[in-house]
């Protein structure tokens, strides 16, 4: 098999099904989109790279390919972005193209990648193919989606006194990973949504168009560094400070099953959990959930001063520590 | 410099100068772009894998930045598309983090992308940045541009009898390179254009322009795979054959130093030329020159039947050979 028969056989899989918005998809120089008028095109890329970001030993091929597009959705949904194709560029050691176990492999890489684009109504429009010059898989994804024009959700709209909310529940990502290095397996994937945070997240895509939609969040930022790295984030982007209350923190079922420490730990700087965290004025009547996902009030914003931390974490028993950045950063050697 | 570090730097080298389309840069979820009414968004994602489509030893860092860069341009150029702003991942081996030496290399590969994305107009609205999981440069990039809807330029348009174009020169490319690994030098960049193929290609962005303004092309192709290779693309797209007249092919200078047997296969299947190859109705008066750019014709168009093969070549003695798909094909082991 080689690169154009590894590209037609991705352009079969995934057709041009379900987008409007892609005029010309897989097969030119370019593909073209065409955006609904009134609408402003959001774009982000992530990278997807063995050893990096995932492992073969650990990971399935389902679950490499659905967090290689999750990692992008998520992205989009904190913008409160509607997902509207994607371009996946893919460099494949030649042992995954040339045997039968490596075409296995990246059939059901694709049998991942597609099930969670068929849920959010978008197809591969494109991409590039190669080998990769190591034994390594690599692959780099690119979302793009759409907002009403003025109306994307950023980073840099929280205000002082405005409520801090996350959705859903926290540490589960780094928790089902530790279980997963501990035992060292490749765990199935379950029938519950997010019952695997870590192998399977569940991208907010809905939570963040309902946000921009029902004009709820002034500000909005996604969990995928660990949040006390993305809170830093949006702290800085807003010109404003936070505090957390950590008894309010959401643990996932999975983080709750470890040490109390240990919990707090992949809850604050575990990462890969894939929320949202966002802000909205105090006045504003937030709802328990948000396209079927819980919503948690986890602190609140303040004015910046010289002498107040960015982030404080407010402990259970009242006392106030300066909460620092220790999430996922790729070059810090993590 | 960690990952945030590096970013910092690089939004700081490119500003967000020259775009009026990006409405948000680098540093929030997504990057926001505002395509002008009446057009359509194109999109093109190229890897520059080091190893693959470099070798750090022969290519130096400017190269590799200009080339990284140009690959996208090119294929925009290929339909037409005025560029928009690009996006770049890109995955580092520890050591180009934390040397001076490696750091150097990393400043000088922005140099060469910045100077190319600084003729064009567009910097870099995003993308990603990781460790390399091998000692190996990593980079993707994407590329966004524009086209008056519904004009884009596509390999699809060739109808039978409609004449066959090149820009520039053919095997330029491939000449430079097979000089590069005979002496094992890393070429300084020259100062003429045109004079370093395969180091620092000219994407023809400006041809592909005036071909859409002008309407002169029914079909169009970037040769970066060769033009045994592209042509055959193009053919299959428009559901037609090609009939290449091989003393009519412009020959790069540095291609006509190498043997006539050698030339003809740089020409032909060398690859990585970047110039474009295109259809235009017989009836067009095709400019000698577009965009500065030497125009010429190669050849034309015939109807497909089952006897005739998909390119058909025409030696200078009159005799017919088939002219078989020989360009770069990544999984093919060449």
């Amino acid at each position: 098999m080689r690169e154009l028969a590894l590209i037609e056989q991705i352009r079969r899989d995934f057709g041009s099904a379900g987008s409007r918005a892609v005029a010309l998809g897989i097969g030119d120089d370019c593909a073209i989109l065409r955006p609904p008028a009134g609408t402003e095109v959001l774009v982000t890329t992530d990278f997807t790279l063995e050893g990096r970001h995932f492992r073969r030993d650990l990971h399935s091929p389902e679950s490499v390919g659905h967090r290689c597009l999750a990692r992008g959705l998520s992205d989009l949904a904190a913008m409160g972005a509607t997902p509207m194709t994607a371009f996946l560029s893919l460099a494949l050691p030649a042992d995954l193209v040339t045997t039968a176990k490596g075409r296995g492999w990246i059939a059901r890489f694709f049998r991942g990648l597609r099930s969670l684009a068929g849920r959010h109504d978008i197809t591969l429009a494109g991409g590039d193919t190669a080998q990769s010059p190591a034994d390594a898989i690599l692959a780099d994804i690119v979302l793009l989606g759409t907002a009403p024009r003025g109306r994307a959700l950023r980073r840099s709209g929280a205000k002082p006194g405005d409520a801090l909310y996350v959705t859903g529940a926290l540490g589960g990502a780094a928790a089902e990973l530790s279980s997963m290095l501990a035992h060292n397996v490749n765990p199935a994937k379950g029938s519950k949504a997010g019952e695997h945070p870590q192998t399977f997240p569940e991208p907010r895509v809905g939570v963040g168009q309902a946000l921009l939609r029902r004009k709820l969040a002034t500000a909005c930022i996604d969990i995928s560094d660990g949040i006390s790295t993305d809170l830093a984030h949006l702290c800085r982007s807003s010109g404003v400070t936070a505090e957390l209350e950590q008894a309010a923190i959401p643990l996932h079922p999975l983080a709750s099953k470890l040490s109390p420490a240990a919990a707090l730990s992949a809850a604050l700087h575990g990462g890969e959990d894939y929320e949202l965290l966002f802000a909205a004025p105090a006045s504003v009547r937030m709802p328990r959930q948000l396209s079927g996902v819980p919503i948690t009030r986890i602190g609140q914003f303040r004015h910046r001063q010289a002498t107040r931390p960015l982030i404080t974490l407010l402990e259970p028993d009242g006392s106030r520590a300066t909460l620092e950045p220790q999430g996922w950063e790729h070059f810090s050697g993590r």
